[in-house]
């Protein structure tokens, strides 16, 4: 907000500028700071960025950490395809120049999220590094946390909650990732969770973990 | 999260579908809802959407507000020129659809905020009744406060704190609110805030009374 106490800092009282006083009594304008909502939430704001195949369990787990984070008095949100492609992002389609744009804009809402001091999680395949790097570039200083949710295609495929791999095998969906496009699998993801050894919960815990053992929450 | 738990059910167990009872124990899938967020938060949450011309004071109400409400421990935010501009709507010109797209995103934005149970402020000329009607649509059931900020042209353009009237005037800015370009004044606002009657701190109080008298905090 320095530049709104910049060009706007007194649109109601003449103040002199020479001393830096006003030449009546000023209502002193203020804003709340990201460092004054963190103190009232006490944590501090972050994007958990959860990538993974379709089927990976993403949301589930995006969920559950974003509900075990509740439950302990964190502010909180989730970002997914329900609340996001048919708002925000409903005048995007599947092209590549459309596909980087809806991860762009996830990320820039994200990081208004973490601006007001919230922890908030993203549950989107995402599966180029190239648009994950991105968005870790534009959320700056704040805390990028990305999360790869780590399932094997074969179970992913067997679970297929949404009938779309079997779709994409038969050829009715193209482009669908891990079938006929590619996903890249995160270098130095800050969690790997591994859903093939432990439970909803398990996975949930080891992400709370991170976030009280890097100084994010205590 | 409806279609969440209806499409993702159960990833990691198999659910008999007849009886809707786990063949195994099944660890419920839990997601945070609205209320529940509402409910921690001690208030609704809701857009306070201030309108009105360059130099009005838009900017310093809204902030003022949420330092009101910051400071009784209400979750807020606040959406301007600021963090929005440059950010997710860094894309856009001033072309008529542009400035439709500016403001359609700024308002499904605010609809997240409101989602996560925040009392979250914006702050942008918005000239154009169509448009502002537009964002209260998109809101939905999610309560929509508009706030005229009424103050005269003559007394913007005598404050002018970003020398953009005399820019205008001056030919070097074109469509400029006011001056060569209409702004609608809003026909029925839930707030109408005059600043020419009361100073930042008794406008801001205006708009903290109206949402205790219509039960959205206490």
């Amino acid at each position: 907000m320095t530049s709104l106490l910049k060009t706007e800092a007194s649109p109601y009282k003449e103040i002199d500028s020479e001393t830096d006083k006003s030449t009546d009594v000023v209502w002193h304008l203020a804003s709340v700071s990201h460092q004054d909502r963190v103190a009232a939430n006490g944590h501090q704001g972050a994007v958990l960025w959860f990538t993974g195949l379709s089927g990976s369990g993403k949301s589930t787990v995006a969920n559950a950490v974003d509900k075990m984070l509740h439950d302990v008095g964190a502010k909180t949100y989730v970002l997914d395809g329900d609340n996001v492609r048919h708002g925000l992002n409903g005048d995007l389609g599947f092209s590549d120049s459309d596909r980087i744009e809806n991860i762009r804009r996830i990320g820039e809402v994200a990081k208004l999220f973490v601006d007001a001091g919230l922890l908030v999680s993203t549950a989107f395949i995402s599966p180029f590094a190239a648009d994950r790097s991105l968005v870790r570039e534009l959320l700056g200083d704040k805390p990028f946390i990305e999360v790869f949710v780590d399932t094997p295609l074969e179970v992913c495929e067997q679970r297929d909650p949404k009938g779309l791999y079997k779709k994409a095998r038969a050829g009715e969906i193209k482009h669908f990732t891990g079938i006929d496009s590619a996903y890249d699998v995160p270098a130095s993801p800050e969690i790997h969770v591994q859903t093939a050894n432990q439970d909803v919960q398990q996975c949930a815990q080891q992400v709370v973990d991170y976030l009280r053992a890097n100084g994010l929450m205590s």
